[in-house]
């Protein structure tokens, strides 16, 4: 039997019928990746399989270099079957990982290889995959439409011209490629980015800054965008002169933390407000502690592999103070909160059921496992957080935020967890055994929900 | 079978020994809960289900509005039924939250009814339970004593005059229900609640208000109780001229941060030494954020479904200050910790430790898994936590903390959970299948531990 | 059966397998422990069970007190057997603590006794060890010797002679017994020890200082050590004029929390590059609450079980600047990362990642359960933390961090804990049954990792 198997991760019989009857053949809506529109756009042809599954992957990274692999077979000049090579000698040690499963999961559904990838298989695996994909099949779009995606959401700044997602959207292709809106560089003002970006856009208040967001939410929506994607590093809730504070900013004038958090406590609130007025949905993702690694930042810049998972010390209280804030106008959005930091989780369950409201299921949910979380383990403390003190039948299920074209086997990998766990619910008794309310859920958390909750 | 059979949540044969032959005819010491004592001395009546399992279970509700059910029919004006309706037709989407278990066990313990509840199973299960409900048998008191209750605990204000609790012992009512003495609103002295609370008490300075609070220790001392409470935002440590912080506010102005500190830190200290003093165990709860949805707030008030898990800082560090300073006065009571947020458990758990004294057996516990963890995964938890690092066979076991006359189900399932868990541990060989002494925890943890640490 | 049997907490017929085949008969590698050099030295002998396996083990001194057992017969001047038959009777009531399996395997393993512990069976099994330990096979070098241990770290002030290690190695003792450099005293400029331990090491300035360390940490580089350790209640990170600080302190005048701060960093790092310069491996323990109970303290003085987990409010936050700062001074030494709170593993797992470098395999590691974290669920749940996102063949597994004698079956046990996991996962199919492969990662883990990561 091959590693991955028809009934890989699922343990009892429940959990296969779960699985077979009633996950697998779902479509598949990513709400909230990390795709590069262009490379869809152009229908983008990978050079060889370490491109396409080590090109951006920072998980992978990560775990090279904890192997001891030399930068330059991860991200320098080293020649790309070296590089291959080097992840496989790798990732047998990686035993607990997902991408022990990742990295199987996309050989088998990707290049139907079953052979697992150590050092001594690597060669015979890079040339099989290498030689798949020169076909056609092996583009940008088709990888995307044989996953069974029905829409999927990129991640875009406000003042993208979204001439990419115009493309695709005339094109013709079949997977909806939808805009996510994420104005983190217009909240930021404490970065080296903002008064760059604000030159950019050309405002010089606050009032303009928010006339031209409001322009461009318009714009999104007319794009097809309903969601909305905010990172923060720590929540904040303050009063103060935001209007001041943003002038102050632009004048290259060093601003206080107090008047940090008021201007960004203002945009949320704004944003937030926006938000509700289109029937978008906020993603708010808070937890993050980035570029830890100056070292490495210097040489690789963002998004590289050194962030890591924040112990930010209060999350649930100023985030409550927001959303009170937003509700009590009657201006709370649809939200998906994520925390990066899985202590998190339960308290921030409890939060959403305090602003849950009629006639809308589960308005407000819990994300799912969010990066260092999306394991195995990290989404059964996310799906039991959800199960234990909310109504798990409405989650909005699976999202892969990838930069990768060959992620989409992490939705199935959450398909399988999550089925494999309700499947042991029901065999303990724990849940009766009704296999049309267990079909239900199931598609409900693995397509359906997300379809209604979106209203794409 | 029947969802609820005999051996429902016991997985393994030595967790089906254990429960049925130690566990299940336990009576029920329920020391902490939330009944109104003049229901019980009125043998209240209950006109339908709805107002029996939905009355008063903002678990319930919270549970209703996740799942997009208009305020109407949750605490509105909606008839008896077409809330019940509602609340069917949310249930089965509640698959692994402890309601799904609790509305069952409910349903099959005091109405007998197998069926499981849903939106078609509705009307059946309303008229049949309703119909049972006209009967006497289902008053007030004969819920609690068709229950099995040796002793339960109300939760009372000290200002009470307990006359209810006096009736109830006059009625010769086999349940002994006794007080609870939660002194809340003395210590909140930031609270709007303080200022005509004290104005209520008639007493103008702090040695007024500790000779009053003394006297009613006292009185509630005669009237049988024996346990305190405390519901803390967060524990304060704070020295400081606490009577001038109390003249201060009894004048009505603001004071500050470190005042209200101080303030409630010489309380705590106070209330401490008078609990010592009278053997009296001082529950401490804390980690609950309150009231975060000010627009509900100003329809349906407090304790309606809107308080969630707060991820207050530092827990242990004040904690650990306030229990050395008594204990190093020789006047540190028994001592019961509870936080909301599972995450502080490890770390009570060991501050429990450093307290300990004989001839007390754990003297200081790690209180029950508590309303957001008063579920599966939650008990675990806090067994294990309890276990790891102290004497399980100390432990005093569940409590309802319940406003329900249903609730006492949440025992049962405490104890199925506890009995599955060790059982498990038997089955594995991590401890010997030693009946004598299984049966000497199983009865202590789910009655007899209880019964001679709080010296009912 | 006997409780403590071959297969002990395997659960698989893999878990077994790989227990028997990999584990079992690797030789130990205890690289930080509290042993007494001097005992080795003098290969110590133990007057009775009660002085070997209760002398100076805090965690049974805790389980005593929780039961109700009087101080006398814990600490006190009770008989060597009143003490042993305290314990004894508490011992049933630790289910689920790891103090039941501990003891059981060092009866079984230092004395082949089978027969479980209780207070019936205590004069027989107390009489039966005492006759055993009065042969020569029970010295202090022999029961290291017949527990396989191929090295030993010590915990060792600068200042120390190190002649006990001296004697010990000119001995020819077979296990290597190395000294840590634990420099607690000369970075707690708070404590009242910083000042007499700075006029006992004669120093009058911060410059003095190190250079004395320098020349301390080449003296034991020389008696073969490799290895350091810090205990930090919390991490600091702040800048600021730490000669200045020191000088201050040195006049005895207080000093701000800023200067306190300031001071620990700059020593931190000193300590940090330092470390690296040798290749030595910097151990950091962060998350301990010590000496809660100030009564007991008077009395007992430290490490008598009145510590508990703290909950200090951010630790990866400032844990990632001083790490970076070494970094970035290409002066960042092989490091491992404990907490005390469980709840900081995921976060401490990824901060790991954000320090890897070639051609290290995990030059930071999250380091094994710790402390009140060294039971089956805490060891699971860090190697879960580890495999989660880092790479756990790399990981160099177990030490005992005890004062005892006869605790290296920890080892045993965590080997059981070990296998037993990885066994679920292969059965589960997560990973593949490839002997081989498993065979590398159970002995690295259980032995050979620790060799080459600590280049002893």
């Amino acid at each position: 039997m091959s590693f991955i198997h028809d009934d890989f991760m699922l343990q009892s019989d429940t959990a296969k019928k779960l699985y077979h009857s009633f996950a697998k053949d779902m479509p598949i809506i990513d709400y909230h990746c990390h795709l590069v529109p262009k490379m869809i756009a152009d229908d983008y042809r990978f050079s060889s399989i370490t491109e396409l599954m080590l090109g951006g992957d920072h998980y992978k990274w990560a775990a090279m270099r904890s192997f001891g692999i030399d930068e330059k077979y991860i991200t320098g000049d080293g020649g790309d079957f070296e590089k291959f090579e080097a992840f496989a000698s790798a990732l047998p040690y990686c035993i607990g990982n997902p991408l022990y499963h990742w990295t199987h999961l996309e050989l088998k559904r990707y290049f139907n290889i079953d052979k697992t990838l150590c050092k001594e298989s690597a060669k015979e695996i890079y040339d099989e995959a290498n030689k798949l994909l020169a076909l056609p099949e092996y583009s940008a779009k088709n990888l995307i439409a044989r996953s069974n995606v029905e829409f999927l959401c990129t991640t875009d700044d406000p003042a993208d011209t979204l001439e990419y997602h115009k493309q695709i959207a005339a094109s013709g292709f079949k997977t909806k490629v939808l805009p996510t809106f994420r104005p983190d560089k217009a909240i930021n003002i404490h970065k080296d980015t903002f008064l760059p970006y604000m030159k950019m856009l050309g405002v010089r208040s606050l009032d303009e800054l928010k006339a031209y967001m409001a322009e461009r939410l318009d714009f999104f929506h007319e794009n097809g965008c309903r969601v909305s994607d905010h990172g923060l590093d720590y929540i904040p809730y303050e009063s103060g002169n935001a209007a001041a504070a943003f002038k102050k900013a632009l004048k290259g004038k060093k601003i206080s933390k107090k008047e940090i958090d008021a201007y960004a406590t203002d945009m949320l609130l704004f944003f937030g407000k926006e938000y509700a007025a289109r029937g978008w949905c906020m993603q708010i993702h808070v937890g993050a502690q980035r570029n830890n690694n100056t070292a490495m930042f210097e040489v690789l810049g963002p998004d590289t592999g050194y962030d890591t998972i924040g112990d930010c010390a209060e999350v649930v209280a100023p985030l409550a103070r927001i959303m009170d804030t937003l509700e009590y106008a009657d201006a709370l959005p649809k939200t998906i909160l994520y925390s990066l930091n899985s202590k998190d989780n339960p308290a921030l369950a409890t939060l959403c059921n305090a602003f849950q409201k009629a006639p809308y299921r589960s308005r407000i949910q819990l994300g799912s496992g969010w990066w260092f979380n999306d394991q195995k383990e990290g989404m059964i403390a996310q799906l039991k957080a959800f199960a234990n003190t909310g109504v798990l039948g409405n989650f909005v299920g699976m999202l892969t935020d990838s930069r990768s074209f060959v992620s989409y086997p992490r939705h199935e990998y959450f398909r399988r967890i999550l089925c494999n766990l309700i499947g042991q619910w029901v065999e303990d008794g724990e849940y009766p055994c009704d296999e049309e309310m267990l079909g239900n859920i199931i598609r409900g958390i693995c397509y359906e929900n997300a379809k209604s909750y979106f209203e794409l």
